[in-house]
């Protein structure tokens, strides 16, 4: 059994910097956006639709139909805060924001700010376009890690109520409508209530919620068929509706290549694989797995970004992964990492967590300005400034980072992600007594395993060494553990492994599935150094890939570098590179590689 | 003075066959898609259109708005047709379409089955989106090309009482419409109906059409505007018309780059240079100068094609030349090789017939299939067949030649060109006694200089090799007369000119802007050879292609090859080319260029 939440401080240069932004910067400044307080800035109208659904306000409703999500992962983004820095002032406010979210839910239960103010009668009416189960999923997010970092049920107890509503309308029942929403989120929301609740019927709506999506007879098209075919987001009627764009052209079960709106896939097939590991379900484990095989071996760019077209920002199909006219969504790449979180908690692989780095250092980190205010929602392989402006094929891809307020979609999802970073760090198999390092991300963590508390204090150079330094902290005496580690596909020559101070032999140490797994008798205060060597190193791509037909790429560890014409100068597209040459590494700490 | 017309009898293995694709097979097949004969097909309605106009049927209009310039665009390749080789039972039928569209015409000389139809009360109030004078302009083609092949006048006396009513109607004086057609088109169409008629007022009405294009108060902002916005072609209105698209975002005079639709765009040119030549307008000629630059060397694709994206069929900017999502449509590149040819009529230089020649052999031809029923709309410079189905950024790319009739436009338009292929070949300087030869197309050209009937058959092994040869044919002694051979850029060494068998030394001629001039008294049975040495060659774009860098195309003569794995094998697209290697050509007349 897997835990789903260790206490995980982070302590690295690199990483609680991000942390801190999203503190500082990020949450104070959306709480404005969230609450129109922003000169200058379109009023987002998300508090103010709360507390006139409430009765707290008067008029019509503001924004996207999603819009009640936006205040939901602000406030998942600060239930995070708030579990490693308990702060009473940002409490206060989550406090007050959480009394109106509540003020705001019906007597049923049901909680939508959209269908209350402005469609009340078109409740449950148009699930594939409206989100209406979407922005539920996110507010039961939100509820389960307030209620983590700050034991308050308020939220947690409105929204169990809301589910409950929920499992009484939708499920395979008589009477009860045999659906699912267009935009998978649900799914998972309910198992991480489950985590919380241990009340089976959460994990048992996911679960209806999974099974039922693309059986026949289709309930997207039979809803759509109702409708006439009129759009809620276009004035023209669609010739038929999109089902693959959904993920629910066919049982999940029988899906093996990722299609459709990327952020969608993956959040979907997060949840597949969290059933899959609380039900013991190998078939569904199977189908994880066969997906996992699709996108990340032949629909997913070298950053770890996937969903290669602007066309309802989806996959297209194998190898098909332009550069210059890439979608690679922000949320999609934060989606892969749910993905490949929730694979590691089932088996742990490298492969997986090789994926999970790439995005998280390539895309995630890549898509936010160091001031915490602007964002790239499209992170493009390669920028040609004038054609972004000239070309319309191009006008989606930005060549400079975005103002956050324009679309509220990606920014609060990075927020949420760094704030739980400490999540992916580690998983801990209690029974084996082995603890999984996953991400050398220098943090301390605090466990139990066999009854014994344990601290594990990580430092870590990376990204730009593979130094990594464990201690560990026992308050008594001895224990048994086994630290497995994961051995990056990067490494570039046989890791070294000391444990204070005396080299082990890496050859009598067991391997497996890219782990090596240090056993032994730990006493108060050891110490293990891993060093995993780094090289810049050419890649290529699998030749399928047309548009890197005679391309390289610099890998050095973790990090896809980029070369760009502010540091290279004018032209840098049509300069060829003698790949025969070796790569110079300038500085101790090779922040940059310079082409020579 | 530059004559419109030459007798110019097509007689090359290579391009007569061409014609006799479109005589016998596209003429009679178009026919019977205008008269909806084609089992299968949907009813093109255009010849119905026309009768119930005229009152000799019933219902209602079929089709584009624009559907009536199909039946023009046949009479006109009819026109050429009949011109080379008069054939009575073709000319019988096209009477019969002649007297069914006069007959449609209305008593103020009006004639658009459209507006006569289906919207009477709104004739002229859309010429942004509504065709009427583009199908005006192609109707005036026709019959201009008709009464020069058969002498008939019926539909040219008919269009000129049409251009009267449109002079009327239109024009700078106080109670006319200060405007212009949307899809320029009736510019050029009135130039050719001004050699023909020589009645000036035709040659002032294209000239008013042209100079207001673009002025302020912009015609087409204040149509939309009367409109509210409201468009023909869609349902949401426009936030703004996009005057650039039709190319009157200024004035004619002050444009300096290619912009917009790039039919529109090179339709307009190509009337551009007719005024300038036919009004002695240096300035207006040095636009046409600038524009064509901007066009050639800066947005022209290797094979001649222009228009870079679909959004809008368009150009984008400089160097901005994507392969596998060009657009390249075909009816851009023939309007492309119209400018050409009218640049030429100003000034021959080699430069223009260049880009004439690989249009026609790289696009126009490529265009179309060997069975004369299949077209590309789109010319990409390189395919991938699969994204073309699956990746919706690509979908306007077919990967195979698509049957004519679900569009009608470019397929008309290659055999309007494809017949009257002998207007470009020849210009004659009669002033100065001198021939221009253009293109090596084996011909037979009848013409008078100084009053002297001469006859010039003309045998060329293009495009396999570049020898060719000219024979003078004189009723009566001997001629003072030269020659201006053009020597294309892709020579690969210096020609060879033998007169009678002689070798002359190419330095003793004279050459100009890329002609030789082979000036002599000329007798009865005289034989000039040209040998224009071709080479398969390496050709590297210009550094700021993006979309090529790191790419070599491989041209030899006037033909850009094109490899392809049905002859290569799979993964070709991952070759690489080893360009300092030789490339060698297989066989004496290398069709094929194969990776060796």
């Amino acid at each position: 059994m897997i835990r789903d939440h260790l206490s995980v401080q982070l302590a690295s240069p690199f990483w609680s910097a991000y942390q801190e932004l999203v503190r500082t910067v990020v949450i104070p400044y959306q709480y404005d956006i969230l609450n129109d307080r922003i000169v200058g800035v379109e009023p987002s109208g998300v508090v103010r639709n709360f507390r006139i659904a409430a009765g707290m306000d008067e008029g019509g409703f503001t924004g996207m139909v999603f819009q009640d999500s936006d205040v939901a992962k602000w406030l998942e983004a600060v239930g995070y805060a708030l579990r490693s820095h308990r702060d009473p002032e940002l409490e206060r406010v989550a406090d007050e924001v959480i009394d109106i979210i509540v003020a705001a839910q019906q007597p049923d239960g049901y909680l939508n700010t959209y269908f209350t103010i402005a469609a009340p009668e078109k409740r449950w009416t148009n699930l594939m376009e409206c989100h209406e189960l979407y922005c539920a999923g996110h507010m039961l997010e939100a509820a389960v890690a307030y209620f983590v970092a700050t034991g308050k049920r308020k939220l947690l107890d409105a929204m169990c109520k809301f589910v409950d509503y929920i499992a009484d309308t939708f499920g395979p029942e008589e009477g009860k409508i045999h659906g699912y929403d267009g935009h998978q989120e649900i799914e998972l929301a309910l198992i991480k209530l489950y985590g919380v609740t241990h009340n089976r019927r959460h994990l048992d709506l996911a679960c209806y919620f999974l099974e039922a999506r693309g059986t026949e007879p289709n309930f997207l098209r039979e809803e759509w068929e109702r409708r006439g075919g009129e759009s809620f987001w276009r004035t023209n009627k669609q010739s038929k509706p999109d089902l693959a764009y959904h993920q629910a052209h066919k049982p999940v079960r029988e899906q093996d290549e990722a299609v459709g709106h990327a952020v969608r896939a993956v959040y979907m097939y997060t949840a597949m694989a969290d059933i899959a590991r609380l039900t013991g379900d190998a078939d569904l484990h199977k189908v994880c797995e066969r997906l996992w095989h699709d996108v990340t071996g032949r629909q997913m760019y070298i950053v770890g970004g996937i969903g290669s077209t602007r066309h309802g920002e989806a996959f297209t199909f194998d190898y098909d992964l332009p550069n210059e006219t890439a979608y690679a969504e922000t949320c999609a790449s934060i989606g892969l990492i749910f993905f490949a979180n929730r694979m590691i908690r089932i088996a742990p692989k490298r492969k997986y967590a090789d994926v999970m780095e790439r995005a998280l250092y390539n895309v995630v980190i890549g898509s936010v300005a160091l001031d915490g205010k602007h964002y790239c929602y499209v992170n493009p392989l390669a920028l040609w400034p004038p054609a972004n402006i000239q070309n319309p094929d191009r006008k989606h891809v930005k060549p400079v980072r975005q103002a956050w307020f324009g679309c509220a979609c990606c920014p609060p999802n990075v927020a949420r992600l760094m704030m739980s970073l400490g999540d992916y760090i580690y998983t801990i198999d209690e029974e084996k007594g082995k603890v999984y390092v996953h991400l050398y991300i220098g943090s301390e963590a605090s466990f139990s395993v066999g009854g014994r508390e344990i601290v594990l204090i990580q430092d870590s150079e990376m990204p730009w060494q593979g130094r990594v330094k464990f201690r560990v902290a026992l308050g008594e005496g001895p224990v048994n553990l086994s630290l497995a580690l994961r051995i990056p596909s990067w490494c570039a020559n046989t890791p070294s492994v000391r444990v204070n101070g005396n080299l082990l032999s890496i050859a009598s140490v067991t391997t497996k599935d890219g782990y090596i797994e240090i056993e032994r008798t730990w006493t108060d205060g050891d110490v293990l150094e891993l060093d995993l060597p780094m090289k810049a190193t050419f890649v290529v791509s699998h030749p399928q890939v047309r548009a890197t037909n005679g391309m390289v790429a610099i890998e050095r560890g973790p990090i896809v570098y980029c070369v760009e014409e502010a540091d290279n100068g004018a032209n840098l597209a049509s300069v060829a590179i003698d790949t025969h040459a070796k790569l110079r590494e300038n500085g101790a700490t090779s922040q940059v590689c310079r082409l020579s």
